[in-house]
């Protein structure tokens, strides 16, 4: 970073972004109140040409990196409140890009009531790109914290959303030839829904009060629900005729079959599932709507340990179109 | 990451790092207990070929990356208790770096009485080498931080341990001819230190009984004493000859007298700058002394907002030696 100081960057474009217990930044570190709860603390961090394309745009990159870690703190059934952002920018950073990249933290601090807490800007490791490393924080009650490994046999699948948005989002942004049917808006859809997820946030609430065990799902929807089944010591049955499809990823699979695939395996969606007692099915659903989340039961758990899926009551077997980072 | 598994590598070498609350790595986010007091929370990041060389120990780079949070910890009167990291690799890094990276951290944390509360581990970016963010947190009774904004006039400029050895220390990495008159022995202290700083960690108690305002000495002590003296408003004036230098540091010195600007400006050494009452500064240097830190009252802070360096009570001015990170 010669182009730009250090110093000026925090003043100028992160310390209208900070927390009272920040000090404007002009502290080493934060502080903010233990309190009678628990705080969930996650981490997850992107780099240029693996998570994001170096040419995207600055506040969808910002956007990304908060929310891919708000999805794990709702999956807890935390309230998130702050969040530290370490930044690496290559030496020849523009000031320009770093504006557009804060401009997107103070809309997803906006619209999700979160602060900044502290960070460090520093130089990338050179001929690397960008690399941000976000800790984001929430508070839940003494002892509430929504686990994976408390999912029991027969309990019922939830996801929110809609999945396979992201992975063929990347599709559509590579320019794939299997995503040339869409119309040009499906194919934007499917790009914006890559560049800036949008997890429920919002869930917060109905994921502490009714589900038994929750994760979001970052890596794909059935490599994650293995984990689930893995950390709780149980099997599942997903039903893929429930499983919630965009209009746009339903466009696509209709024009290329094996894209159903890729949307089933694919990553960086960011939505939640949940493990849910059956009768309390109808109350998380309720509670979901009403935040303006939509709810599917996609399936359940077994006892076992296998994964299976099912067409129509048939098992079926994926193809080998496995999504892969670029 | 391709030669190694993201998946095997959290449960092979970070997983038995993991604190209590952190559920053996296995889920989306750690809980600690917020408690009755306040948490002091603070994220530093080190780059391949910025803060650190491309061959460096692994186990160094993980103890200097926790390090450089600890002091900022300590230098707020904060108890660490523990730390989340983000880990990105280039794709070709071998197991046995990983290995020796999660060693360092093992001894650090059965050092420092700290556990790890979780993180990410990702592929670096394309052609950069790698990134890691540590996000560290401790303890201290609600409202008790020590700030740098709260130091005034008339206050001892107090620093503990001695300063230098990291900005000589890479430069004897770096093979300088300056450094070419010291023995082996010196020249690998030096070195040492660069690599693995040395912060006052079990000063985190005295700090905060004794210190009005603090901060932990990372981009040099001139640069972070103005700094210091901006945040509250007040100037300072440095004693020259006070200032504590290692032998190694003497040595150098004596052998090219110009390092002494390198030392005083230099950065890396990660001691805690105090500025205490006056009445107080011999009960701190006691409970120090205690734990094993020593302290060297190197001026005070004086009225205005002018930084002046003194030496045998006459105003010296810098040259043009500062430090510059490689």
């Amino acid at each position: 970073m010669s182009a730009i100081d250090e110093d000026d960057v925090i003043a100028e474009f992160f310390a209208p972004l900070a927390a009272e217990g920040a000090d404007g930044l002009m502290d080493d570190a934060a502080t903010f109140h233990g309190g009678e709860g628990d705080v969930v603390i996650t981490a997850d961090a992107l780099a240029s040409g693996v998570h994001f394309l170096p040419d995207d745009p600055p506040g969808t990159i910002a956007k990304k990196a908060l929310r891919v870690n708000l999805s794990d703190l709702v999956a807890k059934g935390a309230e998130p409140f702050g969040y530290l952002l370490a930044l690496a920018l290559p030496r020849n950073t523009e000031r320009g890009w770093v504006a557009e990249f804060a401009a997107g933290l103070a809309e997803d601090q906006a619209r999700y009531g979160i602060a900044l807490l502290g960070g460090d800007t520093l130089r990338a490791s050179p001929d690397g790109g960008v690399t941000l490393s976000v800790t984001a924080m929430g508070r839940i009650p003494d002892g509430a914290v929504v686990r994976r490994r408390t999912a029991k046999v027969g309990d019922w699948l939830v996801l929110t959303g809609t999945i396979g948005d992201g992975a063929l989002g990347l599709l559509a942004r590579s320019g794939r030839p299997e995503l040339a049917s869409l119309d040009a808006s499906e194919r934007a859809a499917l790009s914006e829904r890559y560049l800036v997820p949008e997890p429920p946030v919002a869930a917060w609430s109905a994921v502490r009060t009714h589900a038994r065990a929750a994760m979001d799902i970052s890596d794909g929807l059935l490599s994650d629900l293995a984990k689930l089944c893995r950390a709780a010591g149980v099997g599942a049955r997903v039903d893929i005729e429930r499983v919630p499809f965009s209009a746009s990823v339903r466009a696509a699979i209709r024009s290329a079959p094996t894209l159903r695939d890729v949307a089933l395996t694919g990553g960086d969606d960011y939505q939640i599932l949940a493990a849910v007692d059956p009768l309390k099915f109808a109350a998380f659903q309720r509670d979901l709507v009403k935040c303006g989340v939509a709810a599917s039961q996609i399936g359940s758990l077994t006892a076992g340990s296998d994964v299976a899926l099912l067409e129509r009551g048939h098992p079926v077997t994926l193809g080998n179109n496995q999504f892969v980072h670029f």
